[in-house]
């Protein structure tokens, strides 16, 4: 633990008015909650984890830090695979998982409200009761959080239909870096009053404001799904079905895809419908009036593209089977890492491109896959031109280390090349700080640094990540 | 015309390089273009009004009037009804008209590029050729421009099922103030890269920066709808119905309200399908997959709400003649207006609340009306809680403006005690500024001029619309 000259002063201060259960100093609480879930991201130890279990307790945390000009880092869940959420030396933790409370589910309105330390499960498990659903479903679902996602601006495997955690937040309860609380947005379905600054937070990966309460927009429960898979000899194959999907006016709610290593890892894995030795697989979704004639029409475009082998659910037994597989992904890549003995990291990226552009981007992530003698398994949200390319390897071996280093600097300026972005869901952090920059331009850098600024004006809230201020 | 000292300079630097049709400072052209269609709201007198045809001519127009320290101010076709494209004493009017091309209809993509200028109306033939729709449709669509749209974040009727303009809004080339070029957002589906500046500048009313490009979002075009019109003998007997229709699940594409007044108003005017009588009618449009099955259900719902007289449309034609309705309500205005003698002023207001309010907001409109014994047409989107009370008023007579203006601001004050907000889809503005301060609070409002001045340092772009610096 790195204690600056500060942190005893720090610890006594919070210690004054934090229950002693909500501020933890002993070094496993430290290590455990030192990063979240990216590899190559930089992370220091902090000197503090606070837990507050309330709005003031969050602002005293910070009021308290902002005072001594200590660094306060928010966390929700760690899932996050950016960095966002990863420790600097000395800082406190402020993690908001104790603030798990759902306010109010509002069926007239159609919205929740909701603290930030829910999970998106527990959410929407809680809007269930009252006919209605919180589509966006970022694959750590289960365990993420609300506060978590919104940080992010997550995204997930239904946005393709439904829109990703942006277009479901109404308003924002949050607390400023110098203790300030604030209020953003509304709690009704339309309002232009001013600047958005409820947009502004969502996506902001904790360095503006913290979130301490939400006010979420619902949907009506989804309508029963179906589902079907097509296997194509060629990713070519497989883009003209999503380009053939979207022309004829479809709107599936989910539109994966996973290319030949990841297919292959999930037939080894011995998932009964998914032929082995195939370029490409599609799983697409449909929760339309009559999914089944959605779908029978989406397999004949398929086929039409040149799928090879089809299997389409006629009943929500086989669609949960198909969409199994979709899920099947992160056991897949756990089984063939233990193949090769264990010890090797799995490093996910999250490129975003115009869909037309998808058959190219993943020809070229396999260009680099060979080039770099890597592999790599591509998948994700087809629909979106949402990819998440995969580079498996081992961190102990520095060659190979600095090898899916480059390979993942390479496939992100692939992406930019063909007028994507660097990131879809996942967000900057600060892995992909270098990166903005060359996304952004100089005069939008000018800007979002200059927010920064405006929101954070001693640079003490989750410093370092997104931009430098 | 107000000149300042530095009018002729103004004059002369932006003729040197702008062709002569450009660049526009005859009384008629200036006294034209000095306000949108708010009234209650000051404005100035232009020095000039530049209209470029290009990115390059905007640019110029703003780095030399930010050079002379003269302010500038955005125009679309200035149908705006908050003031926010009112002119400023001796600025130059921006005005994006010209710029009205449609650069590329992508359906792959699904998304269209183009300039500010074109109009919603034409944007929306634009896109349709490809089997795609442009969702926001305010009431000025055939003339208002994709540009003020942007500025505002209008809104719409369809909006209650499809969002809103900000939800349409990919990506954006922009001006600064100062006459630097920026991009924002992305030509993907998803991303989430940086801080969300293309949120921020959607509804900034052009005081942050010049829109002088955008990348909008579409959808599969819209499928055949059908409608139904209910009479009800109480306004909580319609705002049961809202709530039964949302309540149960449905999501109609439109879902209107006429009050008492507006209703007569429209049977004045000869509607063959509505009753006098009621007090408030509700105009509800279903695009579902079977539209007829939907609106029998919803049909139901408002006869147990307790409406007398339903409407149910078997056809297009039909569906169309009552959709008509809603449409009627500007001509009935304007009969009423001219049955009064002419002289008179229509104030739409545009307050949203809760849904679940909409009753008591409703109620209390209606009280207000009695208290300053004044009429007051109140109709818009019950199914997202935004009204538009309309105060009809002699401007020619003091006392009744004046209670116009107190009925004005006593509407916003029943909104925001209910929950809502002083603008669902209009904007600040210059009118509404005030209630802006009401509505945020001091730490928002402070963050809100903050982001102003980062944006436009020294005040020039559209000064005095939204915050005053």
């Amino acid at each position: 633990m790195t204690l600056t000259t500060d942190t005893p002063l720090l610890l006594s201060r919070l210690g004054a008015e934090l229950p002693a259960d909500r501020l933890l100093t002993d070094p496993a609480t430290l290590a455990a909650h030192s990063r979240d879930s990216a590899p190559f991201s930089e992370c220091g130890t902090p000197a503090a984890v606070a837990v507050p279990r309330t709005a003031d307790q969050v602002a005293f945390v910070l009021r308290t830090a902002y005072e001594l000009g200590i660094p306060v880092v928010p966390q929700g869940a760690r899932t996050g695979l950016a960095g966002a959420a990863n420790a600097v030396d000395g800082c406190v933790i402020l993690s908001t998982v104790a603030m798990d409370r759902i306010l109010s589910v509002d069926p007239a309105n159609r919205l929740v409200r909701c603290e930030p330390g829910v999970t998106t499960r527990r959410l929407g498990e809680a809007v269930a009761h009252h006919g209605l659903t919180y589509p966006p479903d970022p694959a750590s679902w289960e365990s993420c959080t609300i506060g978590g996602n919104i940080a992010t601006g997550a995204g997930g495997i239904c946005c393709v239909k439904y829109g990703v955690t942006a277009d479901y937040v109404l308003g924002l309860d949050l607390v400023l870096p110098d203790g300030r609380r604030m209020r953003t947005g509304r709690d009704t379905a339309k309002g232009v009053a001013g600047y958005d600054l409820t947009r502004l937070i969502v996506g902001s990966e904790g360095t503006l404001a913290v979130v301490v309460g939400a006010t979420l927009a619902l949907r009506p429960a989804r309508r029963p799904a179906l589902s079907l898979l097509a296997q194509f000899p060629s990713l070519t194959a497989a883009g003209d079905a999503v380009a053939a999907i979207t022309g004829a006016g479809h709107t599936p709610s989910a539109l994966e895809l996973l290319d030949r290593a990841t297919t292959q890892a999930i037939v080894d894995l011995g998932h009964p419908l998914l032929r082995p030795g195939s370029a490409a697989t599609l799983i697409v979704e449909s929760d339309a009036a009559d999914p089944a004639a959605d779908l029978t029409a989406m397999r004949l475009l398929c086929e039409t593209a040149g799928a090879g082998h089809v299997a389409t659910a006629a009943t929500s037994t086989e669609a949960r089977q198909i969409i199994e597989a979709r899920r099947l992904v992160s056991p897949a890549l756990g089984a063939y890492m233990a193949s090769r003995g264990g010890g090797l990291t799995a490093f996910i990226e999250d490129v975003a491109v115009p869909r037309s552009e998808l058959p190219r981007f993943i020809g070229l992530i396999e260009e680099i896959a060979e080039r770099h003698r890597l592999k790599i398994f591509t998948l994700g949200h087809a629909g979106d031109g949402n990819l998440h390319p995969t580079v498996v390897f081992d961190e102990s071996d520095p060659d190979e280390y600095a090898r899916a280093r480059t390979a993942y600097d390479d496939i992100m300026a692939a992406g930019l090349d063909l007028g994507g972005t660097t990131t879809g869901e996942h967000g900057i952090g600060t892995l992909k700080r270098d990166w903005l920059e060359r996304e952004l331009g100089p005069v939008s850098l000018e800007l979002q640094r200059g927010l920064k600024r405006l929101f954070d004006p001693k640079n003490l809230l989750n410093p370092g990540k997104v931009v430098t201020a």
